[in-house]
């Protein structure tokens, strides 16, 4: 099933405690576009300035992305610039310069409109609406967003909350959104108001799913190497959105498995600077990695509970 | 098996968001042994003023707690006041009060050398090789630190540390005591100096277990309503240690047992004030929640990557 992206295409200038990058290729719509095609086409709509690498894009179609509803405007590309703490915890943005972006105008090319499966990704919320007028018969929509938003155009946000199907969003944006500290009760919020499921994404510790069937919670893969955050949660997404649209099947079980692959995409996303490390992987990574996520939780509990002596 | 835990016995000034409490029952020896009890017998070795409320200690020798090796002191009992932040992420000491703490040798009542299973809660790691020189032959021995000795004590600690079987600290424990900021090169420097196994507290996020075989995540049991996060590792370790000691089994599937029992543990504990949920909860309660753990991770990923197509 067709999967759509709308989001940032950017040049990313890092610092983190073990080197640095500058204009590296990164961006929602960059990281979604390079996790997802690794199980599923893609088709990408973004905007990139007069002085982007173009060899990027067309690196990016090689790998099953089409990159037709990427708009080349005059003027700079999107620049943003961070620097993470010695933990990688914390982050601190020293620029973000909007460039093309500041007046990009989303405009889905012919043939998109029939899209099954979109992911907003961190956007103005009016963008992320005006997107949404332009696709008929979505199966899935799933939407990112951020305190900016959340603060700056917050009666948007909860309109958009109305049209969407899954809100993707860490701990702290949860939060400010609902008013409530109470991650679990934040996500009920968001639940009232339109989404039928919450995606809380907790960096190192992982993410829950959230919805009325069920929570279901997916470790991060533990890692004993980190070299970049930027870009885990759009990989996330990336791998969560793939594998819906790729088995076209929304039951709970499959999106517990969307889970897994959302967090084995994140922890590929971090272990290289930018997109570095999906240029190293494929197929048999992947499985590997999703696999090996059933080994983290395993527990049989009921060999346990099942005996009377051992009962309480 | 025998089940040993040596530790603090406190009355506990806490303030959280939502209320307060003076002079409440806490303590690592008592949150230990209110989870512990649930599952199995315990020995608590420990001292308490001439003010402690002793029909709280007749309390927990009727929930099959041993208290015997339980000291009454001349002088005040310890006393411990913090406050919480207002997502009950972060607290503040604000007094410590040792009282007959300050003078606190453990001294072992006779019966008590042939423990199989030790706990050492959070003390001077000195007292805590003291007591492991008066235990016979020990099957395995739990030790939990702080911060305090890290760094005052960090000799005697090392020393320790080829001693135990299973550290359990949190992140910044870890952290600290490794000199490494990734937790699971924390855990691997910490499995170098002599335990067998490492377990990683990570407060809402939950709990991970690393040692050779594998590393097992437990996630904390989603709450929609916390009280007061004292006393959570100590009841997790109360969980741990008592499912080990019944079970009298050491494999690898069955410390991951132990590590949702603690989990489960840790999550009645937040649940009230001091150790109040634990005189409303019986073996029924405790068998419930430790199979909703089950639910909570559940996901057949085998499901997807066996099938030709999905197989990414």
């Amino acid at each position: 099933m067709s999967l759509l992206v709308v989001g940032s295409i950017a040049l990313d200038s890092v610092e983190t405690p073990f080197g640095s990058t500058a204009d590296a290729l990164g961006g929602s719509a960059v990281f979604f576009s390079y996790a997802a095609a690794l199980l599923h086409p893609v088709e990408v709509v973004g905007v990139v300035g007069s002085d982007y690498p173009m060899d990027a894009l067309r690196r990016l179609a090689r790998r099953g992305v089409d990159i037709s509803g990427v708009e080349q405007a005059e003027g700079e590309s999107f620049r943003w610039r961070g620097k993470y703490s010695y933990d990688l915890q914390s982050r601190e943005t020293l620029e973000t310069r909007l460039g093309v972006f500041a007046q990009f105008q989303p405009r889905l090319p012919a043939g998109y409109g029939d899209a099954r499966y979109v992911f907003l990704g961190n956007i103005d919320p009016e963008l992320q609406l005006g997107v949404l007028d332009q696709v008929e018969a979505p199966r899935l929509v799933a939407c990112d967003t951020m305190n900016y938003w959340i603060h700056g155009k917050r009666d948007v946000l909860l309109e958009l909350l109305g049209r969407i199907d899954v809100l993707m969003v860490n701990d702290s944006e949860a939060r400010e959104l609902s008013g409530d500290w109470n991650v679990y009760r934040a996500a009920r919020w968001i639940l009232e108001r339109g989404p039928s499921s919450v995606v809380i994404k907790q960096g190192v510790y992982g993410a829950v799913l959230v919805n009325d069937e069920s929570i279901f919670y997916v470790p991060a893969f533990p890692l004993e190497e980190v070299f970049d955050p930027t870009g885990a949660g759009d990989a996330f997404a990336g791998g969560f959105m793939a594998h819906l649209a790729r088995s076209d099947d929304l039951t709970p079980d499959n999106l517990r498995r969307a889970m897994v692959y959302g967090s084995a995409m994140g922890s590929f996303a971090v272990e290289r600077f930018s997109i570095h490390r999906f240029d190293e992987i494929g197929p048999a990574e992947v499985t590997a990695r999703v696999r090996s996520f059933g080994d983290l939780v395993r527990c049989d509990i009921e060999a346990t509970v099942h005996v009377p002596e051992l009962s309480a």
